[in-house]
C-alpha cells in the first residue's frame, strides 16, 4: 500500500527522501490556488521561479509576469497574487512566468520528485484522484509562511490525507495532526482561517475575498505538474 | 499581553527569536517526562547531554548515567528512558546525568532563551502556573522524533496553549494547529496517541506502560528549570 506523508514546512524537506514520489506541492494563500484558477481558466504554462530577476526577464519571451513578496504585487510585474488576476489571465489563454515568496520556494525543493504536482482546495478532488491513479508514495509539501508552519497550508493538507485515508498508510505524525486539524474545522473552514496569524496579515492587505475564494473546493478539474522547469495541465479528462 | 509561539521541531529553532523568551522544552516519549517524574519523586540534580561519552563520564563524579538511543537503554547506564527508572532514582535523591536522542538536543537548542523549563502533562499545570507568573514571552519547543513533527509532543503544546490562551496571544499559527489537535483528542488521548507512528515504533519496545504513564497530567508540581548547565526544580510552593 503506498504511504502519504506530509512536510509541514519547506525546512524541513531534508528529512523527507522525496525521490521516488509524488511531491503535492501547496501554498493555499496564494500561489498554488492562483495557478489552479490559471490552468482552469485557459492558462497554457506557467514557468515558476524563486527569484524576482530571473522571472521579470521572461516577459521578452512573451510571458505575463506575476510577481509578489510578502503578500504584495511586485512593482513593474502584470500580475499580483490573486486568484482574480489569474482567471483574467487565463482566458487570453497567455503563458506566465511566477515568482512569489513561499510557493516558488517549495516547488523548487520539491523538484527532487518523480513528479511534482500543484495542490489547492479549488482541485482537490482531481489531485486526490490523479494521485490515487499514480499509486506511488505522496509528500505533502507545505509552503508555509518565511519557513514556519502555517493552518491553511496543514487544513489542505488534511483534507488530502482525508480523500487518500485508508487506502494509503500514513508515513509519520504530521499527516494525523493534519488530518485531526481538517476534520475539527472542515465545517467551518473561512472562519479558522481568518482567524489565523497568517489571514491576520493578509488581511492588511485587504485581500478577504482573495481568501474567501481559495477556500472553495473543486472547482476545477486541472492537475498542473511539473515537466522540464514548467508547470502544465497534465489532466485530460 | 505576552506571546505564545509553538516551535513544532528543533530543525525549525532557527526561525524563532528565543532571546527574551520562556523555553518550554517537551519530549513526552519520554525525556522531560522522565524528568518531570525524577524530580517529583526526589531526584536533586539532571545534567543533560547531547552526547553519549560526555553523559558516561559524569559517573566519575558520582551521578547516575540515563541514556537512551533510539527508543533503548543504552549498554552499561544506569538508567534508560523509563519513567519508572526516574521514580526509583528519585527514592534514593541521587544526581542524574541524561542523554536521550531527541529530548536533549531540543534542551541545547533552547539553552539561548532567558529561562529553559522542561514541561510535560505530568507537570502540566505546575509549569502553566509558573509561565504566568513569569509573564514573558513563551516559546513551547517539540523535540519530535529526529527533526519530524509528532503527535505526543504537539498535543502538549496544545495543552499548555489551551491553558494559557487568552491570557497570552498566539504568536503563529503553530499553537492553533497544536490547539485545536489538542481540543480534538484531549477526551482520549492515549488512544490517539498509540495510534500514532512514534508510539507503534516505541510498542515494538514494549513500552505502553510507560506511554499510558507519561499521558497523565499534573501528578507532579515541579518545575525543572536549566541553571549553569543543570535541571534543578525551582518551584518552592
Amino acid at each position: 500500500m503506498p504511504e502519504i506523508d506530509v512536510c509541514l514546512s519547506p525546512e524541513l524537506i531534508h528529512l523527507h527522501d522525496v525521490n521516488g514520489r509524488v511531491a503535492v506541492v501547496v501554498d493555499i494563500l496564494r500561489a498554488t490556488s492562483c495557478m489552479t484558477a490559471g490552468f482552469g481558466s485557459g492558462v497554457a504554462e506557467i514557468k515558476p521561479f524563486a527569484d524576482l530577476e530571473s522571472c521579470r526577464k521572461m516577459r521578452d519571451k512573451g510571458y505575463l509576469i506575476a510577481g509578489e513578496r510578502n503578500g504584495k504585487k511586485v512593482d513593474g510585474f502584470d500580475l499580483g497574487n490573486s486568484p482574480f488576476d489569474y482567471l483574467e489571465a487565463g482566458s487570453s489563454g497567455r503563458k506566465l512566468a511566477v515568482t512569489t515568496t513561499n510557493g516558488t520556494v517549495a516547488i523548487e525543493k520539491s523538484s527532487g520528485a518523480d513528479h511534482v504536482i500543484i495542490g489547492s482546495f479549488l482541485n482537490l478532488e482531481a489531485v486526490a484522484h490523479w494521485v490515487k491513479e499514480a499509486a506511488q508514495d505522496v509528500l505533502i509539501v507545505c509552503a508555509g509562511w518565511k519557513g514556519k508552519v502555517n493552518l491553511e497550508d496543514t487544513l489542505f493538507a488534511g483534507a488530502l490525507v482525508d480523500r487518500l485515508y485508508p487506502a494509503f498508510t500514513l508515513g509519520c505524525d504530521a499527516p494525523l495532526v493534519a488530518l485531526h486539524c481538517y476534520q475539527g474545522m472542515q465545517d467551518n473552514l473561512l472562519d479558522h482561517v481568518m482567524a489565523s496569524s497568517h489571514a491576520q496579515r493578509l488581511k492588511r492587505l485587504d485581500i478577504e475575498k482573495d481568501i474567501s475564494y481559495c477556500l472553495q473546493q473543486d472547482l476545477f478539474e486541472v492537475v498542473p505538474r511539473l515537466t522540464n522547469g514548467s508547470l502544465v495541465n497534465v489532466l485530460s479528462r
